[in-house]
């Protein structure tokens, strides 16, 4: 195994890019080599790692020489174009996308939970759904020891999970409608200050988005379970960062809130943050810039017989995408 | 049957005590005479009904005198102190608390699900939860058709549920969050703007709200239908007027998407907004201000095999409060 690895960022300056640089630094990945990748309009911007200023440079088909190892993040219509292209040179590709999480042989993977599906690799692996990321963490332990059926999941999704210019938009439109001025519509379809809009990715002929059925595509995979329902709703709120899921669990056993907090207390990457008495649940804003997710609100789920209601709360940038991906490659 | 009515109010200086004011005008309630009556501080305010100023009285064990209907929006503890010193001065009251909802010898009406049980009343006839109320016009016409047997759902709630002051709140959070200045916390007990709180109203030992389980408890009164369970998540999120619901129902009959428009349609009070290709469905923006519920995102469940998700938008401080309360006026 090498000391330390040529690296790639595909879509190096979008919100979860500037992300990955962060989470390595923090977490010393081992870089020989840094390659920041972009459309042609940000080349030549210089985004700084380890302190020292690294320019972007346009994608271009033989980007990826010499690289071992190239993370994508910049929509899956250019991982579907240029992932293979970087296989071809002989990197693997860690993919944010949603291009290759339903191909048989692209593992999906949340390290915590599946880390060991990584060896089937055949060059790619992919990052799973932000939302499904930070709903699967909480989810996974209790899989283990309930065996879930089914869920019920209605999401609270911050701006920032749709891109840099997605938290621009926000921040005007708040200062705009402060000022009873009209608010300008670029990134959203629908005003998001003041507002939530049910509508996130596009529409599948059953009238779920494909945001939505991402919970149940992907949760199957990951939590090897192909008989996983999940009904989701997914909402766009206005919060900057850190998505929040409200969910229903079916299990095939009895399951109550004290053993639920203790499966999901022991296992890596989740917290519990649940004392209601003291008003202590987990909440956006205090997740925001965490690498661990948060639940709360464990309950007894009064309309289900063996089922459990819980609050999960996680920073979609690092551990629905940065955070997620670095993992992988850590792991590779 | 009288022509027109001595009317009062309680707790008219509130968000649903102005609001009742504008709902009487518009819907020509027949008001011989009007008392606005609230506390203390409150008295002496001027309110304008009719284009005429009526100065606001503060509350006083005598205050009902004369009167034949009374309203009151003034919180739980208020309603218990004076509710029956009302009825015992010869008016009938109409109640937005929670004080009487689980009292049986008080009818708890939506008037277009089941108006026909105000004729029961002794005196006191109560007003439901907002948010039970916003689900439930949706999901009667529904239960009527194929009889529904549980519900999971999670709510998106307005600050204005929370008052007057609320809505000042988050106006000022989001303008210091903006300035990047500290928040002040007043209502709530978590900052408001550009978060979402899962916490409304006090906490059972069941681990649920009482706001969460009211859509259970409330529920089975309205619809009558003593099985019916609901699952509720209550959050607070920053928007200023308006509820929305995502919601899972199981029926005990078949249902499909189209048959449910169908019925929805048919019913007085909820509109069909659901053109999810034209970017078309409920938003709490474009629901504030309006009488009707909206209901959209309607779908076959994927996790039930008798199931329906939708998404149910109204303004609560109309259907879910001022609203409700003088249609059971004019049904009395």
């Amino acid at each position: 195994m090498k000391k330390s690895y040529k690296v790639g960022i595909v879509g190096a300056t979008g919100a979860v890019g500037m992300e990955m640089l962060r989470v390595m630094e923090r977490r010393n990945f081992p870089v020989d080599s840094l390659k920041l990748l972009a459309s042609p309009r940000s080349a030549g911007k210089p985004l700084t790692f380890r302190d020292e200023d690294i320019a972007v440079e346009a994608l271009r088909v033989n980007s990826f020489e010499g690289l071992d190892l190239v993370f994508f993040s910049a929509g899956a219509s250019l991982s579907v174009e240029y992932a293979h292209l970087a296989v071809n040179a002989g990197a693997v590709v860690v993919d944010n996308s949603s291009a290759f999480r339903n191909h048989s042989d692209v593992p999906l993977v949340i390290p915590e939970i599946n880390g060991a599906d990584i060896a089937d690799h055949k060059g790619i692996i992919a990052n799973p759904n932000c939302t499904t990321a930070v709903t699967l963490m909480a989810l996974a332990p209790l899989h283990r020891a309930f065996h879930v059926q089914r869920v019920f999941a209605s999401s609270y999704q911050a701006v920032s999970g749709a891109g840099a210019r997605a938290i621009h938009e926000l921040r005007e439109q708040s200062r705009k409608v402060a000022a009873n001025q009209d608010v300008e519509l670029e990134v959203f379809s629908h005003q998001i200050a003041f507002n939530v809009i049910p509508h996130i990715d596009r529409f599948e002929p059953n009238g779920y988005t494909r945001e939505e059925m991402k919970m149940q595509t992907e949760g199957r995979r990951i939590l090897h379970e192909p008989g996983f329902r999940a009904s989701v709703t997914c909402v766009r709120v206005p919060v900057y960062r850190a998505h929040s899921v409200a969910v229903s669990a079916e299990f095939e056993r009895p399951v109550d809130p004290r053993a639920a907090r203790e499966v999901i207390e022991a296992f890596p990457g989740i917290q519990v943050v649940d004392e209601p008495d003291h008003l202590r649940y987990p909440m956006p804003i205090d997740c925001a810039g965490k690498d661990d997710c948060f639940v709360g609100r464990i309950r007894s789920d009064c309309a289900l017989d063996n089922g459990l209601a819980f609050w999960v709360c996680g920073d979609q940038l690092l551990k629905g995408a940065a955070l997620n991906a670095i993992q992988i490659a850590e792991l590779i």
